[in-house]
């Protein structure tokens, strides 16, 4: 099978390396702890809760030089897709941030880094991954949408608090500990 | 339709930009006029004819900052494109180099600049074209391999004297002037 496997937050934990480096860069200004995040995007929680300046904190840090290079990896997740890998081909299909000039080469490094050099060549950059062909999509965004209507693909979701409010898709835990019972097809 | 369309050679012209690049960095050395290029990478015409040093050259001039997005827009690509999506679904699908550090956000630049920014949004960026969906692939490259056996996509050649032995695909002028009468599909 060919299975899709979705970056930030599902391999890269975009969601810890965010709250880290805000807490980091500006320890005067709130911040809201992982397991409250109910929005799939930071902003759209943020801003909201404290106000419209913090749109312009977010952007600052999202799109600074390292800021996708240093995201820790989401645990267990390197190790389930290496194993997927060995009986499926994985690709990590991911959409750059609008200002793609590190958010989109700092992903390859990520991957290189990450999970290894070979695997740089795995990696499929887009805004409509419906588009892209595949049996299983492992992503946390609790709707994909894009030209292809319906996708090929079955999107199986990364459980996230933004995403508790979807039904009828399958769902493997955040630390990708239950991935074999979830995917069997898959081992 | 759903229409591919590759950058590299097809709307941005690396090899007039290769050879300008070339010519003034360095005006010493030997140099092949665009109409005598025969193979599809640069490096696998310059290298048996100048000797393993040019790999080096060619590497740091493709992996310079600023080099794709300076490169030229192929004549008359740019208007077939904006006419061709009109009525059709257009994509732009890119491999980027080995040293994405520049290419690949470049690529995103290179389409702001040379196209418009909301085009940014539909560039793909992928190693595998075999996995992008697609009706027509508008590609310079003699054969395009990749995981899905065969590809769902027609390849669409744009010519050029590296691809002139490719028999049994359809073939556009590298000014893209005959495209209506080779797609008439996409008018």
């Amino acid at each position: 099978m060919i299975v899709l496997v979705d970056m930030d937050s599902v391999l890269a934990d975009f969601e810890a390396g965010f709250l880290a480096r805000l807490r980091e860069k500006h320890p005067e200004l709130p911040s809201i702890p992982l397991g409250q995040r109910v929005t799939f995007k930071v902003r759209e929680q943020y801003v909201p809760l404290f106000g419209d300046y913090f749109g312009e904190i977010i952007k600052s840090i999202e799109t600074e030089n390292g800021f996708f290079r240093a995201l820790p990896a989401v645990a267990g997740s390197i190790e389930a897709v290496l194993e997927i890998a060995k009986k499926n081909d994985v690709f990590i299909t991911s959409s750059p941030l609008k200002e793609q000039k590190y958010s989109a080469p700092e992903k390859y490094e990520w991957i290189g880094i990450n999970i290894g050099a070979e695997w740089k060549q795995r990696l499929i950059l887009t805004y409509d991954k419906t588009l892209v062909k595949g049996d299983i999509l492992i992503d946390d965004k609790p709707e994909i949408a894009g030209l292809a209507k319906p996708p090929q693909w079955e999107q199986v979701l990364i459980d996230w608090p933004y995403n508790r409010h979807v039904n009828g898709k399958r769902r493997i835990n955040r630390d990708w500990s239950d991935w074999k019972e979830i995917l069997p097809e898959l081992v």
